[in-house]
């Protein structure tokens, strides 16, 4: 065991499956040659801190300590760290090791890694630790898992990109999604639907928002940008645009009904499903008639997610957040199971986890 | 009505949803300045035969003659017709017609026509008439849906292609399957899936074939051509597949776990479902971790059935097919109910139907 001192990165950690946060010290693994440490100075709130801190996957090692969109800043480099030095601003995501020499990671798809890639918190690190997550003071990480975050973008903002974003942005890129001019339907305005809705427009897309609520057209339309938006229990509206749209990001996590969406798709359309609903189901003559496609997607590799940051930049994407104190971050977990977000949470962790 | 002089089409025809086939007269339309008229040779046998001679969709129109893998010989043209004349040997396949001026039928994906293709039995042309299958002695159509049949291959293997092997053939070619070395898993192995066998093999590719009967294994290794052969209730060799395949084509109209195929793709990994089970279904785990694609495919456009056509007669791939006179049809059809066909039956009408 490490002794008092030792434990210099501070943290806030779920201890059982009540998934309640509290303060916790720990001691994280010496600067390696390849590694960075990050002051970490954001953290964003995902569904997956949930999962995780509750056990919802029955795979939960505590006392946990969630988060993996996280912003920091350099505070110490490893002798073979070339990408980054003191005092850049780097983002880390979902996965912070993978085996780098199977054909994805090569391909710099390291999500995908044959041997597994590993996950930022609550995972078995290759030196046989449990990694840690944002809701942290510091963070060290191999720096092929670190990004740089383009000038001028703001912290806060570049966080929910590091998962919320690559999510949607990367099975958008995969499918071709960024040809003006084309129909993207987005199912869910959460967190990964609000960044479709800006990533569409963004690539010249007329977007279509559906949600099962009246009560986010307002904004949908004139914050977001979307240029309609659909009750999905209106029939009359769904059934108009039969056959419309040439994409669907389907970030719904609710269970849905798939043959409803899938008829919306042109012939030969494609709907991203980047949610969790309990089940995927429709008819076969729903896809195969117009030759339609079905496709999962999660997250993205270090090629693209840092293709994606300077896209933002470039772009002026930034997504809606709102900013927390840590202190905040138990009745934000709640928040978010209740979806009560416009539309993602960040841990101002510099000045409130001291 | 035309008179009994008139009626000078012979064709076998379903009256009623006992499905029952009998010989049947009646006159088709002159032929118009467009259209080419085929003395049919051969007509395949598909299960589309069965669905709709038993009106198990409800919509089928009486007398029904069904059929539509035709291969005939050309004896009449209309004025305006210039690929084809007197004695070539032309195939007609699952439609007839569509409106010729959206944006699939210009791009010569007619089968996707926003008004509809016209299918070749059962439904209704553009003149108010009942189309009539090939089940019958000649048949008259639009010369665009007419495809030159290649020197030396064979009408009665010719026929299958039409409907069978363009069905597997268009997914392929649009799913990138033509690609030497890689792996295609395929399921179900009837008229669709021998023929996505031997497609495979003519594309380089290594073809495994999932079956539920060991029976089918000495037949798809020796005479098919396939690589490898699984018996899909059998885990250990299921879970030795697991990520290992590219592609997978789905022939399988039975319901089968989706989830449990889906896991044999790869990262990226694509599999095209042509098969009309009661439903698909899965969990989107299944298809979110690996980024893999469900897509659906029926038949395929004028320009690619051509190309197939071409395709299999300088690959010499050719349907294997058991030929059977039409008085045999009715025992044929129920034999394709039982799937006991190796594997596609192919009527020989040219001496038989007079």
């Amino acid at each position: 065991m490490s002794s008092e001192n030792e434990r210099d990165c501070f943290a806030w950690a779920a201890r059982d499956p009540s998934g309640v946060l509290s303060l916790y010290k720990f001691k994280r693994r010496t600067v390696g040659e390849d590694d960075v440490s990050l002051k970490i100075t954001h953290c964003g709130i995902c569904y997956a801190d949930v999962i995780w801190t509750r056990n919802m996957h029955g795979d939960s090692k505590y006392p946990l300590v969630p988060g993996h969109e996280i912003v920091g800043i350099v505070k110490e480099i490893g002798s073979n760290v070339s990408r980054f030095k003191a005092g850049d601003r780097v983002g880390v995501g979902t996965y912070v090791n993978s085996c780098k020499e199977c054909e994805y990671c090569n391909d710099r798809q390291e999500v995908n890694c044959v041997k597994g890639a590993v996950f930022t918190f609550n995972a078995i690190d290759v030196d046989g630790t449990i990694t840690k997550g944002g809701y942290s003071s510091y963070i060290v990480v191999h720096e092929r898992y670190c990004f740089r975050i383009p000038d001028d973008y703001p912290s806060a903002l570049a966080a929910p990109l590091l998962c919320a974003g690559i999510t949607v942005y990367n099975p958008m890129m995969r499918h071709g999604m960024n040809q003006p001019g084309k129909s993207l339907g987005v199912i869910g305005l959460g967190g990964l639907g609000h960044m479709a809705v800006k990533f569409g427009k963004a690539f010249g897309l007329k977007v279509t928002v559906f949600s099962t609520s009246i009560s986010k057209k307002e904004e949908a339309l004139r914050v977001l940008g979307a240029d309609n938006f659909v009750v999905s229990s209106d029939q009359d509206q769904m059934k108009a645009l039969s056959k419309s749209l040439d994409f669907i990001v389907d970030t719904a996590s609710g269970d849905h009904p798939f043959d409803l969406y899938i008829s919306l798709l042109k012939t030969a359309g494609v709907l991203v499903l980047v949610g969790f609903p309990s089940e995927v189901k429709f008819s076969p003559a729903t896809l195969n008639r117009g030759m339609r496609t079905v496709s999962g997607s999660i997250t993205g590799g270090t090629k693209m997610i840092q293709e994606m940051l300077d896209f933002c930049a470039a772009h002026k994407v930034y997504p809606k957040v709102e900013i927390i104190p840590i202190e905040y971050a138990n009745k934000a977990l709640e928040r978010v199971v209740k979806r009560d977000v416009k539309y993602r949470f960040v841990i101002d962790i510099e000045n409130s986890l001291k």
